[in-house]
C-alpha cells in the first residue's frame, strides 16, 4: 500500500466532508450577506465559491443580501440627504430609486456574476419579481417607503430551486397596489427562510456572534435569546438580527446562525465542522 | 330575442378577438420596449396591460427593454461624461455601473411592478442571471465595455415561460470570465427571439414604421429590407433595428414588427387587427 | 401621442376584460345549455364563441346540455307516444333510444362541431362514457328509465380539462348493472358542478332570471332562495333549477347563475361585466 | 405433489396466454366492429369482454364501429329514402342526422356501456370530437355528405390510451369548415390504425376471411393481396376492407386481420392462439 | 353462429378471469416463497409463470423468498456447524456469509432468472440494498447475527414497482452501523407487506393451510387466529407464519393467505377462483 | 480580516474541488473494482467513501466489481477443482454456483453495505436482474459457462441513477434461454460504460498503470494503445483491460483510466487533481 504524504491530506479533507453532506443534502439554507463580506474583494469571491459548493453537494441555497453602505454612497453622489430614524433608513421616493438601483441593479447582479463564474447557476431577483415579497407600509413610525413583510410567495423560489437555480434576492417588496418599498434585509431573510421551512438561516455579519460578558456564546435556545434581549445583553444592531432569527424559528426554521463574515470561508467552516463558528440559536 | 344596444358592442369586440387568439396561442412573442413607451405614464401602464392580456390568452410573452434616456440622465446626475461613438454609448467601468443600476434595478423592476398589478406574473432578470446572455467584447471599434451577443441560454427563459411567468429582460451580458457588458437592446431582443424560435419579434419605437418616399411601408420581405438598407432608404437609428430584425428572421423568427409605441395599445392593435400598425418584415 | 378614435374603442374593451380574466383564470365553470340558446342558429353560434373564448383565457369550461324539444320532435316522427308525469318525461325503452340518439348523437356533436370551428378543442361525451354519471332508478314516482344521480366520476372530466379539452356532456347515466337512464339535465349539471368544485354553475334558460312581484331579483343567498320556494314565489320549471342550484352550492359550488340565453353573448356579459345579467345565488 | 384434474385445466389455459401477453403488451390494436358481431346479444357481450381483457393485459385497444343496418332501419322508420351509389350510402342532410344519431348516439354508447360493465373504462367519441377525423367531401362520385379521410388527430386518441381509457370511435368526420360527413367505417379504422402505428388492425366481419377457389387463405402478403384484387379473386364488399388494409399497412400498421365475428371470442382466438382465425395480411 | 367445441374452452377460461382482474388490478400482493415450491423444478417454473402473469394483468407483485434447506446444505459442505435455538438458526459470522451467498447470490438470482424467461422484468435485491430492511439485533435470546425488523424502506420497492419491475427480495437486513443480519423470511415478508399496504400477503408453504381437528380451516378472522394460537390448535412452524400474518394485518394488509405450494399453480387458483385454496386470515 | 491558520487549510481544499465538480456534474463514471482494493479493509472502506462522495457532488456512479480470489477460495473450501484456460476461469455448473454466490451474494452486498454506511444509496444487482447483461456462450475456446456480452439493458441502470441510486453490478449474464453465465468483469464494465455513454471508465487495479521501458505512461491515445499491444509492450493481464478500454472508447466512452487501487483514495486523486494517477486512454 503506497502512502504519499503531501497529497493524502487533500483527499482526507474531502472525505471528512461526507457526514456533513449526508446530513444536509436536500435541505434548504437561507444565507443573509451583509457587512464586510460584501465589501472585500477576496471575501466576496470566497462566499461565491462557498455557496456554489454548498449547492453542488445538494443543499438548496437561497441568498438574501443587503447593501446599506453602497446605498449611502450613491445617495451622497446624487446629493440626496441620508436620514436615519432609530437606526432605520428613512426612504423617500428618490432614495427608493437609489435603493432599487443599488440593491437590484448593482449588488444583486455582482453577486450573481461571481457565483456563476463557479458554475453556480445563480438567478438574481427582487421581492418585486413574481410578487415574491408582499409588504405593507411600516406603520410603527414614519420611515417613508419602508415596508413590513406580510407574505412571501415561496412557490416562485421553490420553482427556481427545483429547476437547479440558486436564487439571489434583493430585499425590496411590493404592496397590494403595486407600490415598491424598501425592506430590512435581515427581516426579509428571516421571512423567506420561514416561508421555505429552511433548515438553517445564516446571518453573515461583521461581528463574531452574540456576546455576553465579553465572551462569545456559541449556542442559544429561543428562550435564552429572548432573555438576553430583555436583560439588555443583546443590544443595538444585533437586536433586529436576533428578533428576525426568533421569528424565523417560530415560522419553522430549525436553526439560525450568526457568523463572522470576516473569517475566510466562514460558511464552509460553519457547515463542515462540528464546532462551527459564531452563535447558533435553535428552536425549543 | 333581446337586443341591448350599448352593451352588445363589448361582447362583439371580445368575440372578434377569437380568431387571433386561435392563431397565436402557444406561440412566443418577444417585445422590445423603448422610446416613448418607456416615458409616458399612460403608455407605460397600457403596455403593461397589453402584455398581461396577451399572456393570459396563451401567448408566451418575453419583454426586452432599453433605457438610454434614464442612463444618460443618471450619468449626468453622477457627473459622468456621456460619450457616443457612431451612435453607440461608450461604456467605461463607472458608466457600466450606471447601466446596470438603471436597467436591471430601476427600469426592469418598474416594468415588472406594472405588469404584476394586472396579475401578469412578471419576473425581471438580466442577461447576467443564469448566464442568459453570453457576450464577447465588441471589437469592431472601441466602445469600452460593450458586448456582442455570442449565445443565448434559452432554457432558462423557456423554464420561466413553462412555469407561467412572464420574463422581463434587461440587456446586459456576461463574458466567459464573468465580466459584465452593456448590450444594445435591439440586438439583444433579436438574439433572444432567435434563440426562442419566436413567432413574432415586435420593436416598439417612436416612429410609425419603415418609410420610403414619405410613405409608411406596411409589409417588407427580407430581401426588400436588405435593398432598402443598401439604397439608403433605411438609415440612421432604423438600421440596427432592421438589421437585428433580419438576423432574427435568419435565426428562425417568423415575423418582425416595427410599431409606433406612441399609439395607445399599439400591441393589441398589431395582434388583434388584420391591418396591424407599423411595418412587418417577414422571412422569405 | 396619436389618437385614433374608431379603433381605440376595441383595445379599451379588451383591456377592460383583464381584471375579470385575472379573477377567474384556473377556475371551473359548468354551463348548462337549454331552451332558446339551443334552437336559434345565431344564438347557438354565439354560445360556441363565448365558451371557446372563456376556455382560451384560462377558465376550465364544462358544458352540459339538454334537448327536450328535439327529443319530442323525433319521438313524434317515430310515432312514439310522449308522456309527461309531473312535468318529467316518462321514458320507456324506445323513448330512451330516442333520448340517447338525440342527446349523445345529434345535439352533443352539433355543439362540439360549433365550438371546434373556433378552435375550442371540444370533446363530446355522455354520462355513460368512462362511467361518468352513475345513477339509480328514480323511485319517487314511476318515470320508467329515468335515473337519479348517485355519483359523478370527476377524474375523467378533470383529465380532459387538464389536457386542454372542453368537455360537452349529454345527460344520460348508467347504473351499476350497466343499464342506461335518462337524467334531468339541470340536475346533472348541478351534480357535475358539485363534483368539480366549480366556481360557477350557469343555467342558460328562456327567462330573464328569478322574479318576485314581477321584478327580476339579481342576487339571492341560499336561505333567501329556499324561502322563495317555500312561499311559492319560485314555482314551475324554475323549481328544479333552483333546487339543483342549492344542491350544487351545498356540494361546494361557489355561485350559481340563472341567465337569459336569449340575450346575445349572455355568458360574456355575465362574466365580463360587474352588473352581470339574470339572477345569482350564492353560498351562505 | 397434488394434482386436481378438473381445476388444473383452468390455470394451464391462463399460463398458455403468457407468451402472447409478452409479445403484445404495450402494442396498439385497432378493432373494427361490424356485421353480426353488432347484432347478436351474445356476440356483443363477448366482444365487450374480449376487448376489456386485451386492455387489462396491457394492449392499447381502439374500437371503431359501423352501424349500417341500424341506420337503414331508422331511416325507414323516419320515412327517409335509402339510396346506395355503387354500394355506398348516399347521404343527404336528413340521412346524415340519422347517421350521427345512430352511430354516435345509439351504437357507440351501447358498445361503451357493455365494455364498462367489465371494467373496461371505455370512452365513446366520434371523429368530430377534438377534430379527431378530418375529412373532405368525397369527390370521385356524388355521394352527398360522404367524406374522405384527410388526416387523423392521433394525439387525442393517444392521450385517452395513455390515461388508461379505451376509445370507441363512431366513424363520422368533419371538414375544415366544420361540416359533418359520413365516413366509411372500414376506411376510418384503417386511417386511425395508420395514424397510431398500430401493431394490428382487426376487421371483424361476417365472413370467415379472404377466400380463393373456395378455400380460406390464412396468410397474404401485401403484393399477393393486390394481385388477388387485380385478378378478381377478391371482389364485392371485401374490396374496401382489403384496400383499407393495404393503406393501413402502407401507413405503418404491421398486420391486418380479417376475422369471422360470428365465431365466439374470435378476437381472443386470433390473439391467443398460434394458428389464429381468418386471414392475415402482412407488410412486405 | 359457429361453435368449435375444443377451442372455445380456452377463451371461456380467459374470460372467466376478467372479474378477478378487475378486482385486483393496481393492488399489491406480497408472495412469500418457501418449502417445496423452491425445490421442485416443475413447481419453481410454475410459480415463475404465475407471478409473471399476475404482474402482466396489472397486479404489483413483490416476492420474498427463504432458503433454509440450501443454507444447511452449503453449511455442511463447508463443514460449518448448523445450530438451531428454539427452531431458529443460530447465525455466527461464517454462517452469515453462507446465508448471504445462498439467499442473495444463488436462490434470489435463480428466481429472477426464471421469472425473466417469461418476460416478468424481475429485479433481485436484498434487504441490504438501498437500506431496504433495517434491523436491530434480535435480543430475546442469543441467535448470533439474527435481526429483528425495525423499519422497511418502502420507497425503493415502490419505485421499482412504479417503473414496471417485479422485486424479488432476499431476507437479509442491515442495522444502523451497517452490520448485516439474517432475518426470518416469514417475518420479513410480513413487514414488507405492511409497509406497502399490500392487499394480499400469500405464504406458500408445504402444508395445505391452518388445520383444526384434522380439518382445513379456509377462513379465519384475526381474533379467531389469536384464539387458535392461545388454545394450541396452531403450533410449531405455523406459529411464526400466523404471527407474521397478524402483524401484517395490523400494519394495514387486507388479507393473508396460507396456501399449499405443492399444488400446481396454487397462486392462480388462489387469485382466480372464488373458493381459493388454503386458509385466509382477514383483518377484523 | 481574521486568519486561522490550521483551519483554513480545510476550506481551501474543499474550494479547490469546485472546478472539478463543475466539470463533471451530471456525467456518468463507471468504476471497475478489483484486486487489492477488494481485499484490504482500509482500502475497501476508502473506496466506499470515494464513490459516495462522487455521487453526492452530482456524478452518476456505477460500480462493477470482480471477485476472483474469493471465488477460488470458496471453490477450494467446497473441494471444486479450479481450472484456468489461457488465464480465464473454466466455469462448470458447480463453479458457476460459486461464482454466483460469491459475486452476487457475498461481495456485491458487502460493497453495497459499505457505501450505504456513508449514505450512498447503493443498490446491488447482477447482470441477471432486469435482463441487464445479455450474453451468449463464449465460443472462441471452451470455457464452460462463460459468456460473451451481446447487449446491455442500460434503461434499468439509468432508471436507478435517475432515481438517485448508486448501482453496484456483479458481472454475471444471462442468455436468451435464461441460462446464467460467468462474465469477465473488465469486459462487463467496458460494455456497461459503452451502453451508458460514460464520460469515464476507471479500472482500479493492482498495478500503477500502463508501463513502457519501466516507466509509467500517463496518457495514451487509442492508436498508441493499439500499437503497444501489437508490439508486445502491453502484455499479460493488462491486455483484456486495455482491450475492454478500447472497445468502451469505440462505444462512446470519453476516457478510460487505469489507476492503482493500492493508493489511498486513488479515485479522488484521479478526479480532483489535474495530474491524476495512473494511465488514461482517450478517444481519438
Amino acid at each position: 500500500m503506497i502512502s504519499q504524504f503531501g497529497r493524502l491530506r487533500k483527499e482526507d479533507v474531502l472525505i471528512e466532508a461526507l457526514p456533513f453532506i449526508q446530513q444536509f443534502e436536500g435541505k434548504t439554507f437561507v444565507i443573509k450577506y451583509g457587512g464586510a463580506v460584501m465589501e472585500h474583494e477576496v471575501l466576496k469571491s470566497m462566499v461565491a465559491q462557498d455557496v456554489t459548493l454548498l449547492r453542488k453537494i445538494g443543499i438548496n441555497i437561497v441568498v438574501v443580501h443587503g447593501g446599506g453602505k453602497e446605498i449611502t454612497s450613491y445617495s451622497q453622489k446624487l446629493n440626496l440627504e441620508t436620514k436615519f430614524v432609530n437606526g432605520q433608513r428613512y426612504t423617500d421616493k428618490e432614495t427608493l430609486s437609489v435603493v432599487q438601483m443599488v440593491l437590484a441593479g448593482l449588488i444583486n447582479k455582482d453577486i450573481v456574476r461571481r457565483i456563476n463564474i463557479h458554475g453556480g447557476r445563480a438567478v438574481g431577483v427582487s421581492g418585486i419579481d413574481a410578487g415574491l415579497v408582499n409588504v405593507k407600509k411600516y406603520d410603527k413610525e414614519d420611515l417613508g417607503l419602508v415596508g413590513e413583510v406580510v407574505d412571501v410567495n415561496s412557490s416562485f423560489v421553490k420553482n427556481l430551486l427545483d429547476n437547479g437555480y440558486l436564487p439571489v434576492i434583493a430585499p425590496i417588496g411590493v404592496d397590494e397596489n403595486g407600490t415598491i418599498y424598501n425592506v430590512n434585509a435581515d427581516i426579509a431573510a428571516g421571512a423567506i427562510a420561514g416561508a421555505l421551512d429552511a433548515a438553517k438561516l445564516v446571518y453573515m455579519t461583521d461581528i463574531d456572534g452574540v456576546r455576553a460578558n465579553d465572551k462569545l456564546i456559541s449556542h442559544l435556545t429561543e428562550r435564552e435569546a429572548e432573555e438576553l434581549i430583555e436583560n439588555g445583553t443583546i443590544s443595538g444592531g444585533m437586536i433586529p438580527k436576533v428578533e428576525s432569527a426568533l421569528e424565523a424559528l417560530d415560522a419553522g426554521v430549525q436553526k439560525v446562525h450568526i457568523v463572522d463574515g470576516r473569517i475566510q470561508h466562514a460558511l464552509l467552516l460553519e457547515i463542515f465542522t462540528k464546532e462551527g463558528v459564531g452563535t447558533e440559536i435553535v428552536a425549543e
